[in-house]
């Protein structure tokens, strides 16, 4: 076989890390240039590749694509764009392999979360069904740490890490201004869905009476009575209480918190901000002082506060995947699989695409205390390794000296466009 | 005179380094023993001594008091308490004055901003008025750089760090999803009054195009057209736009834009959150894809990001404090002047508290921009030294590891108590 280009993708929400994968990718296949020829990126992920949109990155310097790896965001951009399947959008498909001739490209590398793996394992089965030869590797990302398989998913640590810190941080700062000012302090983390970033924050509570002193889970139904009591108990003995709360929080009827309290101007719900409705709810039944903070992408994007765990295993994982297609593996997911809690031992695994796709990874109910408000020691057994570490980038005029590419397109091939989809 | 205790206390909003500061008067107290006995320290501030309830610093070990360096917060407590004119409550002094006498405090150190400087100007009268002798010396603090004379104030550099740092990296992001997804990101700053926060998130925009590309500014008043276009071509040019708002935004009848949008369940309007206010604003008027987050404590709590500038200066005032003291001088507050900018050189030099109180610094109008969205370049030039260099604190189990101090109270030796009023 001809030595044949790679594709490398970002897919759905970048992370403090997905740069590290990105680099592991890119090093490893320059490292083996009998086999891989030119590592070509999607601009905007999947897309790049359906527009013929691509970036090629041997035109970047080795010391561009090192650092990438303490670069957070996507590199060559991301999209929230999912692939149907074969069968319900063909053209797509057809789409792809015509890129992919025509930039004589054999491996394909896709780094994102559960919609990512899915279209990966699509993807690797154009050989099969469309009889275009490809090798097909996904590469997991997300920050809501919710694949399969894996021990975690690169980006989690880094904003378990985040989390945790700042409200540590800020739990210093309310303690100190409890007296006369703010006793109640609120942190809105992400996790819409699962309570793996919300379970991060109570990291931070390593003794008895530290913060965060209550956790909101979303797999925990909102009881507002039972919360109340609690903060108004924590007050009593601490004279101050700290709240970790997951965007995702729901009431007993199944309603985001964040879309039942607060109205815009227009009387339309907002969203985004369960953090201030759970301060004014406080305020409102207790009259405590609050302050409260919503991190959004903050969290995210903290590259300079990454779990060097994290990094580490994000570029492992880049990494791997290449090792992987080079060796004719396909249709894979290189993961973390977990050999001790402590001291930490981990190794690179793998597992199949058509296991990984559409599978979630709930957070489990022993991992949150009985009363719902905290977690348990086996959650931080589990969450205490993913943090450990820091891997601060350089700095610059005071400031994370981060890199940006010169993302040069390869010349396009071919006379026709392609419309994406809305 | 027979040697004197020292009381220190921590004032006002607290900051990532004012325990440096107090660090640096009891490190330099403890070598001065020969004039200077014990340091005695309010619990929660001037509270602490007019309850007296003082903590014992002499308690701690050497290493509990190094640090307090690296821990953010106010280690003995903090407090919003401003005490009124001598002739309005001389009951508050006097009150003083028993406690003093009681420990045998001959020095007062104040740690704190404009309200707390006038405060240490009231008490350094009370030798004169009351008969009291007290050398009282001021130590600067505040997030909101508005202190007259000092170049800058300890706490200010570091929120300058973070909030720079910060919307850097959230912009990393924002890019990355522009195409499919988020292509509005607004960062909510701290700074009720003045722009000096806001301000530093400029600094992250070190090259044309780079975020922030929008910045609000209390000294601006907000012109929603005006700021719509320019959202659209920054969108238009970039593909993405980030704003810093500051938030104490306000409209052009002088009202905070925070109040006037949002209203809660209750219809009462929402505090501190402009940055969901700018966000939907940009939805409803533009239909871009918004995201938006509220630093809130976190950005004045984080320790781990902090400014080594901001630190050195922050303890290198708490120790010409303890100088100043030493050498007889009173009613004086250590101050930083600058003494070039690149590189930056700057030394401790003294302004008299009677002119130090109640006087605010205004950021100049020739630090932003003509069209008020962004800052010039004599703004960058005195704000970039602010933020030069990193000190990190120690970490353990992947989390800063701070100090928590043991606080032993000093054993009370009045009779009364004091009622303090509301």
């Amino acid at each position: 076989m001809a030595k044949m280009n790679a594709f490398y993708a970002q897919s759905g929400g970048v992370t403090a890390v997905i740069n590290a994968s990105a680099c592991g990718v890119i090093e490893t296949a320059r490292k083996h240039r009998d086999k891989i020829g030119k590592v070509y990126a999607g601009r905007n992920g999947i897309i790049g590749a359906l527009t013929e949109d691509l970036i090629d990155t041997s035109k970047e310097t080795a010391r561009a694509i090192a650092a990438l790896r303490h670069t957070p965001g996507g590199a060559f951009g991301s999209c929230r764009y999912k692939l149907k399947g074969l069968e319900e959008n063909r053209a797509e498909y057809e789409r792809l392999i015509e890129v992919f001739q025509a930039h004589k490209i054999g491996y394909f590398f896709y780094n994102g979360g559960g919609d990512s793996q899915d279209t990966a394992h699509k993807v690797s089965q154009l050989g099969e069904k469309l009889g275009y030869p490809i090798t097909c590797i996904g590469i997991p990302k997300t920050v809501d740490n919710d694949l399969p398989f894996t021990d975690t998913c690169p980006g989690f640590g880094s904003v378990a890490k985040y989390v945790a810190t700042s409200i540590r941080e800020a739990a210093y700062d309310v303690a100190s201004m409890a007296k006369t000012s703010t006793k109640v302090f609120v942190l809105e983390v992400m996790g819409r869905h699962a309570g793996w970033i919300a379970a991060a924050t109570g990291l931070a509570s390593e003794e008895t009476g530290e913060a965060p002193h209550i956790i909101l889970f979303p797999e925990i139904a909102f009881d507002e009575q039972a919360f109340l009591a609690r903060v108004a108990q924590t007050v009593k003995k601490y004279d101050h209480c700290v709240i970790g709360v997951s965007e995702g929080v729901k009431n007993q009827a199944g309603q985001f918190l964040s879309e039942t309290g607060t109205r815009d101007a227009f009387g339309h719900a907002q969203l985004g901000g369960v953090a201030p409705y759970i301060a004014n709810l406080v305020k409102e039944k207790l009259g405590y002082k609050y302050h409260w903070a919503v991190a959004d992408y903050l969290q995210r994007a903290a590259r300079h506060i990454a779990s060097r765990t994290d990094v580490e295993q994000a570029y492992a994982l880049g990494k791997a995947a290449v090792e992987l297609a080079r060796k004719g593996e396909n249709a894979l997911m290189p993961i973390i699989v977990r050999k001790a809690d402590k001291p930490y031992r981990w190794h690179i695994g793998s597992a199949p695409l058509a296991k990984v796709a559409n599978v979630e990874k709930n957070m489990p109910r022993n991992y949150i205390t009985r009363d719902g408000f905290h977690i348990t020691a086996a959650c931080r057994r589990y969450l205490s390794p993913l943090i450990a570490g820091e891997d601060y980038p350089p700095f610059k005029n005071g400031l994370p000296n981060y890199v940006r590419l010169k993302n040069v397109a390869v010349a396009k091939k071919l006379k026709t466009g392609f419309e994406l989809k809305k």
